[in-house]
């Protein structure tokens, strides 16, 4: 079954699905469990208070839900808004026109504040939108913490401040998926009303779990949201907690207890210094595509994104080859220019349970892609870049000094 | 993290999840992979030629979709109805109640036709229902085929009996959760519009796929169905399966893989002979309860599931006692009694990959705990009676003969 | 490579290699590690101490060495004996028989006291042996604590009682392969010099791992030992025990996580706990056989093993067919009867993780299969017989009450 | 029971044990089984077929041994020799030494040839040994293909050349442990009589299988052989193997279907890509090497190891400390200097199921360690170097072209 086997591990550098640490694998390396045996319920408890650790929220409610990240919009959309209600969208790159997609589809009033592909959100217009609407039209900003697909992270401390200024109630909605637990993201302290992410990216588990969290605020929100909603209705879950069962259908076992270990992995190296890692290795990216001679898609240094570096190419050069040529000669897996940036970056993933090593192997392998592709790289120059940041600032493994 | 660990396999039979096989265990036991990369359509095309077939159909458009059961429900409703549309629902325990809640909650007008639980759906007042229905208010017919909750087993074949002898054009809704895979079920002869199941039933999976088969006549509806739907729609499948890449998000590597090898047993051991192993268990199962002279909670045979038999206990004893008491002196897992039925039954699931001698462990189990909360059982009884039928009917395993 | 794949699953009977638990399947879910980082010694001086608790041996050494039951008697024997010594083994089975073998090929004297196959080890020649034996001429006694091929267990206490009557020097060796972590055993308390077993018994591993414990009169012997001997050398362990690294050679790093787990389950569960489970599925087992109106190979009470249960059937039938038909029919793996018993028993193996329901679904099995075999037995009187036992003695699990 | 977690991967590149490819590890991802089964002796079969491939003989008669390398040798040589009996043997580094010591320990009459550690076996010695020797008085020459703890590949094919120019019959013995499957052995070819390797080398699984295989004059001289031997002795395997049942004891089967995967693996990427591979990556390391500026402890090109490089460190750094600082701040796992090049030389293993980008990112992690140690290496030049060459080499993986 494994149609395309190469010698040797697979080099996953996409920005999602991730690599997955040994010990999650075995821990989900298991038969079904009835889940309605009283051990399901007592691990679920565990991870439910944990899951809060990671979007750093005391006050905010967290749901697991058995779906993707696509699904996690949905649940956080719907749970809070009505049809008809305007909210406010920054429009950056792929995954934000997917989110603003589904936003239009399910009916609301979206105001999408575009930028450029590679540019972050651009909240000068945010302020004069809040500044203008002292009716408090707008019920929602809708904001991906980190673009994917341009690797561009937006400040959210700024739209909270922008929001506090102006005295505005709108709910603050936030994307997190490629940068909850990796990046520096702090749900009560800018007040974000819900975030979300899945478990196949920063967590470094399969697909399968939306992470929704949810404050006082949004909840509160739910109870007037008209949006038609079953499979991601809050209160269904909400009512499994009180009777203390927690599902209102059939979890994955196999995530329970892998998310289980994901988290304990995660605080055994203690979340800001997976953040600091985050920060370490995008650096080093950043680096070595400066060495290369190469762009960086973010325009800007504020905007730069720790968890994922899409690379320009020059204009000869098809960016699908890169990545073809990656996979197809060094089993290397890079990501995709998507859309409007399609052909023209590569993306390297760097987030998740991922090393220091392990980045500068993907490193020398794009760098020998690129001579294949036609770029003239010099060999070495990105690694050696990276790996003079990374000699100066990698910390000695805590449990093995 | 085992926080309930006890000496032994746990006996699984609760109607969902169910045990996994361990090759299939085995399948997913790996890291991500990048789902873009060309090897994950390569897998997906022959996983969804595949599914067709377990849903006997050739014709249908299958969907694998990253959900529970409680997700597929809501793909196959907002898909094919727009809010206000008559669908009639047969209501006969607690997941044909779950469907209907779902359904009335997604806006559509609920004919509901209730029958005591532990009888089949009323098809006596579907046939007036549509002898009345001249002008085809009647949009849909949502229909579970095994309740789950009772062990009662619908006559499809009836349904589409009626629908053709009225000429009547209402779709065909088929909740087929505990039933396909497992017993006979046939799409196209039958004229399902749409089916769906779970991965952790009968295909003996973890949770986390949904898998919805639509008919040409149900993906003729899609186009006019004004059901707000994002993750749910077809069309963002339809759109991906025309590009030959499949997926719009994100799916579970592991389960991709682990659903290639859950279907090649399926195939290895033949579709029909699955089915006809069911039957066989099932038929056991109540030759056991027979025996113990306790009462099916399914009131005729015509009704009797071979996927989950639901068990009467007399009223000096609590059902969810015995489900308590096996787990915590046997590690065997029973079916709660749900609802209506909450005390008053405790279920055997058996379905799913499962041999004669864990049928009989389990019903060997099972007299222990009966004597155990009072009741007077023969213990071997229930044993020997289903080993005389399984004595009888078991076929030698076809690759050891 | 499944060649012979049969649904549900396999029902392990054989008396080794027995069924493995999931968390220890899990455990060794892994990669190789380099076994000179300071994680392996760490690792295995944990295993080396509680390795001890299995023995009941505070004094002891234990030596845990790549290789099975039959590297394991090498080991014992080499290194603490000369060739041409004179020895007492006692022949009651085929495992004693072939360990006698190994001690002629390795040049011993072998005194060999026979008994009826079915029948314990006679220690009144022992007695008589030590009584005449003024001059210390017996170097050694070696004795099988539980002779697998027809489920009988030796008094090892009436041994070294013997020793001690006639204040005999000689070294007591036990092959405790199918006891140790079983049965009851007390290398200390009985003053045994060398004991033995290996990974695939009753410690529910795979097969890899011998393991041999010596008392300090062991290791004294093992200095003036003659016997040829480099792999199996207990010098070359002692050596890097007192380095700290522990390994004269390359361990297998998935046995090493596996033992640790095996051991915990034990320690969670409480080797005496495990022991009386066993006793409790022996004697089931035992009930069962008389129920169906069969002999046990083992002729009194006093050999009854608690591990092993041999089955004589009625001459008429060939117990191989027995075998044969379990696993063609049933999925059902029970042990051959071996060398003289051979077609005269066949063997339910009752040790290792394992519980109740799992061996009355075998029992249940065995019945079936003895009636495919022409035996007319009763279904579900063995079953009934053991399920009464069971169901009077079983306690609750205790992390579940 | 990790100890020592570190995020992300583990770089293993000891020269053994090393990676387990995903699949290989998939495969061993089960319960035991009986091994007195139909099934086991079907996959044995096939796996002694396959394995003579590796050994690239079709005469040779292999044994599966549940042992290590050094079982392997002990089987090697007391199958062949008696006591007392003349073998030639080099000593050229400290796997050579300890088969030596285990000769000698063994009995034989040992004739060391010595080299310098860094050269190969002097074959003018064995030339003017083997022209002296007119009455045959030397039985045997024991030679190891590739000296693990310096890299040194000695030349078969001249040994086999000059017992051919002598006419001499001695049996020709060859330690293929750090060479079969990665380096090019010829045994047929060669005419070597024993061969033997270890499963966790360039097999890359768990250690656990010893592999020896014995030409029909190796088999022949077993007959006569007088040392003693049980566990290993082939005659006890050859009697099973007429019996068509295999195994004198218990196998792992765990290693048995792993194996089955490994040598499918093998075959899938061509035994002579297989080795062409370790040759690109062996080249590419002493590139780097080069690149630093430092040396290989092997003295000559001819020798060079496709395996493992041994470099020599500057004599003030202590290359132990290269070893620990690889793994305490990179999760690198490198090999250790052993006795005589203690502290004097680090080892990188290349061998096993292995890519380029692996191997890139141990030579970059190589490059910040020899900076933390104090020695100036130019950042990236051993990357730079090693790419340069591997650019040019490396093939597009077959299947997915």
């Amino acid at each position: 079954m494994d149609y395309v086997y190469g010698p040797g591990r697979n080099h996953l550098f996409v920005p999602g699905p991730v690599n997955i640490p040994e010990p999650v694998i075995r821990a989900m390396n298991r038969n079904n469990e009835d889940y309605r045996s009283p051990a399901v319920p007592a691990l679920t408890k565990t991870l439910l208070e944990d899951v809060k650790k990671i979007f750093k929220t005391t006050t905010g409610t967290p749901f697991i839900i058995p779906t993707t990240g696509t699904g996690a919009w949905e649940s956080a959309l719907t749970n809070t808004l009505s049809p008809g209600d305007r909210i406010v969208s920054f429009l950056i790159g792929q995954f934000s026109l997917l989110w603003i997609d589904q936003q239009q589809r399910l009916g609301f009033n979206v105001d999408v504040v575009e930028s450029d592909w590679g540019q972050g959100a651009n909240l000068d217009v945010l302020a004069s939108k809040l500044a203008e609407d002292r009716y408090h039209s707008i019920k929602a900003i809708c904001i991906v913490h980190n673009e994917t697909a341009t690797g561009v992270t937006n400040n959210l401390a700024t739209v909270r401040k922008l929001l506090d200024d102006y005295n505005h109630p709108a709910l603050f909605l936030v994307d997190g998926v490629s940068s909850i637990c990796a990046l520096d993201f702090r749900m009560d302290e800018w007040g974000v009303d819900v975030a979300l992410t899945g478990s196949q990216k920063a967590l470094s588990m399969p697909t399968g779990m939306g992470f929704v969290c949810a404050s006082p605020k949004a909840l509160e929100a739910a109870k007037s949201a008209r949006s038609v909603r079953v499979f991601f209705d809050w209160n269904d879950y909400l009512k499994f907690y009180k009777l203390g069962t927690y599902w209102p259908y059939t979890p994955s076992i196999q995530l329970l207890y892998g998310l289980r270990t994901a988290l304990d992995l995660i605080f055994e190296e203690g979340l800001d210094n997976v953040i600091a890692r985050h920060a370490r290795l995008g650096k080093a990216t950043r680096l070595a595509v400066e060495a290369w001679g190469l762009k960086n898609c973010t325009q800007k240094e504020e905007w730069f994104s720790d968890t994922v570096t899409a690379v320009l190419v020059p204009q000869y050069i098809d960016s699908a080859e890169v990545v073809k040529r990656g996979w197809k000669r060094y089993n290397l897996s890079l990501g995709l220019g998507l859309n409007k940036v399609a052909g023209k970056v590569f993306r390297i993933g760097h987030l998740g349970n991922l090393n220091e090593l392990q980045l500068l192997g993907c490193l020398a392998g794009v760098e020998m892609v690129l001579r294949d592709v036609g770029y003239p790289v010099k060999l070495g120059s990105g690694v050696a870049a990276a790996a003079a940041f990374l000699s100066n600032t990698t910390p000695l493994i805590p449990s093995r000094i």
